[in-house]
């Protein structure tokens, strides 16, 4: 158990610019899967893991299963954070547990449960999480 | 019962551009609700229904919740048939059933349920749907 | 001079949805590249010529150089219409001249003159454009 | 004149991520065009405007001309500083100029000159630049 990491959401602020928004004037809610991702790439490069290296390595991350709940909606200009939390792996994906809330008053505005997979770049198939993913799973699992 | 239309899904063809890749090679995954955003537009155009004529009456609608399935990735220059299927409606919202099928082998590569909601666009309260939304769904619902 | 294809621009419909629309109302500056990048690719694609086979072969294009002028905005639900049109070419790149168009009255809206470089896709440096597309371009240059 | 602010491009460090990248293996081009608005934007906000306050009075931006220049890719991971620089401005827009570095190596990987113009959201018509943004710009040119 890694006391410095276990138990607590990573969290990532972004900005909302007029490129998330819609002309209801709110962020377009794919956009949210955006922010999601970002957060859980922050996450792995945290953990010392970066994405490129890992495609240089044939080693790629596809989006699985998404359980989304919009509650509120974005603006313009508004800082938000971003939350990804690992709550349970297998041997090729991943399970996180994701929020969206405003920063100042941390009013909840998106939630959603999101299963990731490891492939293989070539083929597209499943395979195992790498040795280095695997070793971090062990401090948040 | 409106013959022509009950029982039989909408149907979008959609081209997969550059754009809508990653590095991975395939599409990236928020794309997808881009996808079925579209075909729920042109599902309502082709009952008479403009969402810009909506928004200046004061109507919009957001998408309240999504249960995705990526099954399959697209890859640059697919063709695509993504589906909109009206299952329940209540007051204030529809519920959709999405599908985004290879055009060529019909193989399944992503399938959503969708809470789509109206509200008001000033105050971002939910409202009833307008009239002319209220009659289409009778014919499919 | 292929009589069928020269002195013509190709000329791609495109619906605008809510995605490509911001918190302005009007359609998001950088969308007006995704759509030429649209059109250059189903002209090449009319002309034979498919992106991804090109990627399998180690080929690829990137954009160079634009020079846009955005006369007046598109809007959601717009219909428009595309157009990509060759106006010279090099060993390595081919140049084009774009127009968006409101498809109802012809009202310009957007255009720009692009240059797009043929890259090997594994070095990023440029190559001679491939044999097929070269024999392409004789017929309209 | 101001001497905390003058004589020095405004810039904003951004990250690569998987949504930016195209099945290339490099950042898509239209993307540039995000992080130079959202350099802008952060410039202006660090002058004490906001966006969306400005909407709420009835003031937009949009831009109208731009002339780029992509001269070397950047990729998944990769850190970059993005420069917002004013250089000219008349009674209704502005003229930057904009540079993406890669912020390890400082290499440039595109440069554009932009022309911004102010608008009345309601009509789109050209009006005056706000009053705030008028002093802003004595500081800078």
């Amino acid at each position: 158990m890694n006391d410095s990491s276990a138990g607590k959401a990573f969290e990532l602020p972004i900005r909302v610019y007029i490129e998330d928004t819609d002309a209801g004037g709110i962020v377009f809610h794919a956009k949210y899967l955006h922010y999601m991702e970002r957060a859980r790439t922050e996450w792995v490069r945290s953990q010392g893991v970066g994405l490129r290296a890992g495609l240089e390595h044939n080693i790629s991350y596809v989006v699985q299963k998404m359980n989304l709940h919009f509650r509120a909606p974005a603006k313009l200009d508004d800082q938000l954070l971003v939350t990804a939390e690992l709550k349970e792996a297998s041997r090729v994906w991943m399970g996180f547990r994701q929020r969206v809330f405003g920063a100042e008053d941390r009013r909840l505005l998106c939630e959603a449960d999101v299963r990731v997979a490891c492939i293989a770049l070539d083929t597209g198939k499943p395979r195992r999480l790498p040795e280095n993913m695997q070793q971090i799973l062990k401090n948040f699992i």
